[in-house]
C-alpha cells in the first residue's frame, strides 16, 4: 500500500532541484520549492517548461491534475505540511547539515526527508538529526523527470520501513528506486561514471582525444548498449555460448593490459580546466543551452518510448509506470450526468507540439482529440481497467472527419459527443471540437467503435451493464437533431 | 571516391569476425571467411542469421543484393582476391603477427589489412610486415553489424593515404571511423568502458552490488544518456547556462571523493571469477544466449530508429547510410511515374512513439500517414516551396479512416493513393496504408482537399501547370476500380 503523499518540498532549485519539483508536479502532487536565489525562480520555470514539454510527449497515459507550484524563499513555509522532503543543495558537508537542521525545526517529525546528495555517506549527515530514521539519501539523475534510476542509501539511523516508505514512494512517482546496501562514497552508478570520466579527463589532458571524439567514442558505440543493458549482461552476451566464465577467461588477459595504466588522478589545475571547456565550446557549436536540453530530452523520450516496445530496462519501468496511471485514472464517477445533450466528456490545451509551421493544430491530431473524446465516452459508460482486463474493449473502426475551422498553439478546446446510434456489438457516435472560449464548431468527428473480446479479438456483445448506461444515454439524446455532417459520402459531383 | 572492394576476407569467425562477415555480406561484398576450428561455421552461420534478422528492421533503405559467403580452412584461399581483410583472432600478440605474416603471403600487395585488436599497438604488429603501410587498426564494437563505430589506429609505418582508404571503406558500409591519432594501449573506446568495467568489479568484489544491480545501475540512468550523448556533452548540458567551466567548478570537489578511492586493479582470481560467473547466471534467469543477443538486437535497432528521428549520434549516422542507399539505388529517375496504378508515394516505419499501451498504432497516427501521403501526392503534382510563397497549397478539408487491421511498432508500412475525383479547386483522394513486407491493407484514408490561395486564404483555382498533371493522372486511373469503401455513409442498420 503506498502511502499518499499530497504535499512536497524541494529544498533548493538548481538543475536537479527543479528536476524533481518537474517530476512531483506532473504527478499531481503540490510542491513548495525553497531557495535563497530569487534568480532561481525564473530558472525553476524554464526547468518546468521542458519538462512540461517532453512529459506530454512521453505518454499518452492519463496524467494526473497537476499540482501547485509555490516558490519562496521561506524555508519554514516551504516544508511546513510537508509529507516527503527533498534535500537538493550543494555538496558540502557542513551547509548540508544546517540545511537538514532548519528542516528539522520546521517539517512534520515523521515526514521523509532524502537528500540528493551524489557522495555524501548518509550516516554522517543525519549525525546531528532529532528524528534521524526518516533520512537517507535519494539521488537522482539528470533529468530528473525523465530518468527513472533513483539510488536509496540509508545510514546506520535510518529505520528499514522509512526506506521502505521512500521506495513506494519513489515507485509512485515513475521511478525504479535501486537500494545501495552498503554505505560507500558515490553510491553505485556516480562511481561507474566517474571512473569512465577520468579516464576520458585523461584522454583529454594527453591529447589522445578531443572531447568531442571521447562523446562520439561513447555514443556510437558502448553506448548504444548501456542504454539497454548494463557491463555485465553485455559482456556475458560477447562471450557467445560459454558466457560470463567463458568471457572472462578469454578477454582477461587482454583486459588487463590497459587496467596498468592511468590509475592517477588527474590534477584539475588551469590548464586542464581551459582545455576542456575550449573544446566543449568547439563540440556545442554555439548552441543554445535550453535548446541542447530540449534535443537530449527528446531524445531520452524516443529512447524510453523504443525500449518500452520491447519491456527492456527503463522502457519496462515506463510501461509499468503508464499501467499505473491508467488504473489510478478512473476514480468512480458521483451521480448521472444530463443526458438529454451531448456529453462534455474532454478538454484541453492544444499542445505545443501539436501545431504545424503555421501555428495551426496539424490535421493528426484532430483524429488524436477525437480517439480521447472516445475514450472519455467508453470510461463513462464503464470500460475500466478491470473491465479491459476480464471481458474486452471497443476500438474504433471507422471515422469521418470535418474540418471547419483552424486552432492555434495552447488555445483551450473541448469535445462534446452525442450517441447516434448503437446495438450490442457497435456505438456509432458524432464528435464535436470546440473552442473552449466561444464555443465554435472547429471540427465534427463521427466514429464507429466496435466491441472486442479480450481472449477472442473477436466482435462480441457488451457486458448487460454497459448496454443499459448505452441504452439510458441513446433514449435520453432520441429527440437531438441528428448533426448535418452525419452520415455523410464524400465525392465531387460531375459537372452538369 | 570510394574505392569499389567487391571480396573481403575475415580472418577469425568468433562474435566479432562473424559480425565483420554480416556487415560486409549485408554491404553486397562477397566474403570469404576463414576458421580454422571447422565448429566456427556453425556459429558464423548463427551470428549472420542473427544479423540478417536485426538488419531487415533496420532500415527499408533499398540494400544491395547480398554478398556471397565462402567458409574455408585455408587462408590462402580466403585472401587470395580480397581486396580488403580483416583479422580478428584471439588478442595474442605471437599469434596476430604470425597469422599477419599468413595473409601477406597469400594476399595481394595492395590489399587493406584491418586488425580487430581491442588493445594491441599497431607498430609492435606491422614490424615483420612486407607491406606495412596498408595495415591498422580497425576496432569495431559488438555487435558489429549494427554498431558505427570503429576506431582507426594506424602505426609507425602505416601511411596516411591508407587510412584515407579505410576510413572511406568503413564508411561505405555504414559505419562511423573514428581517427585514433596517438597509438596508446586500448585506443578511446575501451580505456573508457574498461575503466567503468573495473569500477564494477570492485563493487561486486566488495559485496557493494550484485552485477545485476550495477547492470541495472547503468541502463536506468546514465546509459539512457550515453546512446545519445557522451559525458562531456552530459556534463556540460547539467552545467546549465554556465556551460563546461561551470560545471567544473560546481562540481569538480565532489567529483574528487571518489576519485582518491578505489585506484587498484582488482585481481581476477578464482573467488572473484566465480563470484561474477554466479551472479551473472542468476541476472540472465537461464535465458538462451541466442534469444538475449537478439532482444539486445531489437532494443538496438529501435535506438538508432528513435536517434534517427532526432538526427542525433547514431541515429544520423544511420539516416546517413541510408540517403547513400537510396541515392546508390536511384541513379537519376528517368521518364515519368506509371499513372495506370495507385502511386505509391510514402513510405515508413512504425515508429516506436505511434503505438498505444498494447503496442499497436494509435488512431491518430493513421490520419498522420494519411496526412504525409496526401503531402507526397501534393508534391508530386508540384507544390513546392516557390508554389506555396507564391500561390497557393492544398488543405484537407474532409477525411474518412476504415481501420482493418493492426500495426506494430518498428514494422514497415506503405501508402498508395488512387486519385478518384479533381476539378479546378478540389483532389478527391483515395489512400490505402500497406505493410510493408507483405502488402496487406491495414487501413483507407479517402480525403478531399481543397486548393486555397496563400494570400486570400479562400479557396481558388489551382496553376494550370499542377491541373495538366492531374488531368493526366486522372485519365490514366479512369480505369481502375472505384475502391469498396469510397464514397461510404457511417450508420448502423435498424434491425427489422
Amino acid at each position: 500500500m503506498t502511502e499518499m503523499i499530497s504535499k512536497a518540498a524541494c529544498i533548493g532549485s538548481g538543475v536537479i532541484g527543479a528536476g524533481w519539483a518537474a517530476r512531483l508536479l506532473w504527478n499531481g502532487i503540490d510542491v513548495h520549492v525553497f531557495d535563497p536565489n530569487p534568480e532561481a525562480q525564473r530558472q525553476l520555470d524554464e526547468v518546468i517548461e521542458n519538462a512540461d514539454r517532453a512529459l506530454a510527449k512521453l505518454t499518452l497515459a492519463p496524467r494526473p491534475t497537476k499540482g501547485k507550484l509555490t516558490f519562496t524563499t521561506n524555508l519554514a513555509e516551504a516544508v511546513r505540511d510537508a509529507g516527503f522532503i527533498q534535500e537538493s543543495v550543494p555538496e558540502r558537508i557542513d551547509l548540508k547539515k544546517s540545511v537538514l537542521a532548519e528542516i528539522e525545526t520546521h517539517a512534520p517529525n515523521d515526514a521523509l526527508i532524502c537528500s540528493s546528495s551524489s557522495g555524501l555517506l548518509p550516516s554522517e549527515l543525519q549525525t546531528d538529526m532529532k528524528h534521524p530514521a526518516r533520512f537517507m539519501i535519494g539521488h537522482p539523475f539528470n533529468p530528473v523527470y525523465l530518468l527513472p534510476l533513483v539510488e536509496i542509501c540509508g545510514g546506520g539511523q535510518t529505520d528499514p520501513s522509512d526506506i521502505e516508505r521512500a521506495q513506494s514512494f519513489y515507485n509512485s512517482i515513475g521511478m525504479r528506486p535501486l537500494i545501495v546496501r552498503k554505505e560507500i562514497d558515490g553510491f553505485i552508478a556516480d562511481r561507474l561514471m566517474e571512473a569512465l570520466w577520468r579516464e576520458a579527463l585523461w584522454l583529454v589532458k594527453d591529447d589522445v582525444a578531443t572531447v568531442e571524439e571521447i562523446d562520439e567514442a561513447v555514443r556510437l558505440g558502448a553506448g548504444l548498449r548501456w542504454a539497454q543493458m548494463g557491463t555485465f549482461m553485455t559482456y556475458r552476451i560477447a562471450g557467445g555460448e560459454g558466457g560470463m566464465r567463458h568471457f572472462m577467461e578469454q578477454f582477461g588477459p587482454s583486459l588487463k593490459w590497459p587496467w596498468t595504466k592511468l590509475m592517477d588522478v588527474p590534477d584539475l589545475d588551469e590548464a586542464l580546466l581551459d582545455k576542456i571547456a575550449d573544446q566543449s565550446d568547439a563540440q556545442a557549436k554555439g548552441g543554445d543551452f535550453r535548446d541542447m536540453e530540449r534535443l537530449r530530452d527528446d531524445c531520452l523520450v524516443s529512447t524510453l518510448q523504443a525500449l518500452k516496445v520491447h519491456d527492456v530496462g527503463a522502457g519496462a519501468e515506463l510501461a509499468r509506470f503508464e499501467a499505473d496511471l491508467y488504473s489510478r485514472a478512473h476514480p468512480a464517477e458521483s451521480g448521472s450526468p444530463d443526458y438529454s445533450k451531448p456529453l462534455r466528456l474532454y478538454e484541453t490545451v492544444v499542445q505545443p507540439d501539436w501545431v504545424d509551421y503555421n501555428n495551426h493544430m496539424t490535421e493528426s491530431r484532430y483524429l488524436q482529440v477525437f480517439g480521447d473524446a472516445s475514450d472519455g465516452f467508453t470510461r463513462h459508460i464503464g470500460i475500466d481497467s478491470d473491465y479491459l482486463e476480464a471481458t474486452g474493449s471497443y476500438f474504433t473502426v471507422e471515422t469521418h472527419i470535418m474540418h471547419l475551422a483552424e486552432v492555434a498553439s495552447l488555445e483551450p478546446i473541448y469535445t462534446t459527443t452525442q450517441l447516434l446510434a448503437m446495438d450490442d456489438k457497435r456505438i456509432h457516435l458524432f464528435h464535436r471540437i470546440h473552442h473552449g472560449r466561444n464555443d465554435e464548431v472547429l471540427a465534427s468527428g463521427e466514429q464507429m467503435l466496435l466491441h472486442v473480446g479480450r481472449r477472442s479479438r473477436k466482435a462480441c456483445a457488451a457486458d448487460p451493464a454497459v448496454l443499459k448506461i448505452l441504452d439510458e444515454i441513446m433514449t435520453a439524446q432520441a429527440s437531438l437533431a441528428k448533426p448535418d455532417h452525419a452520415g455523410r459520402s464524400m465525392g465531387i459531383k460531375p459537372k452538369s
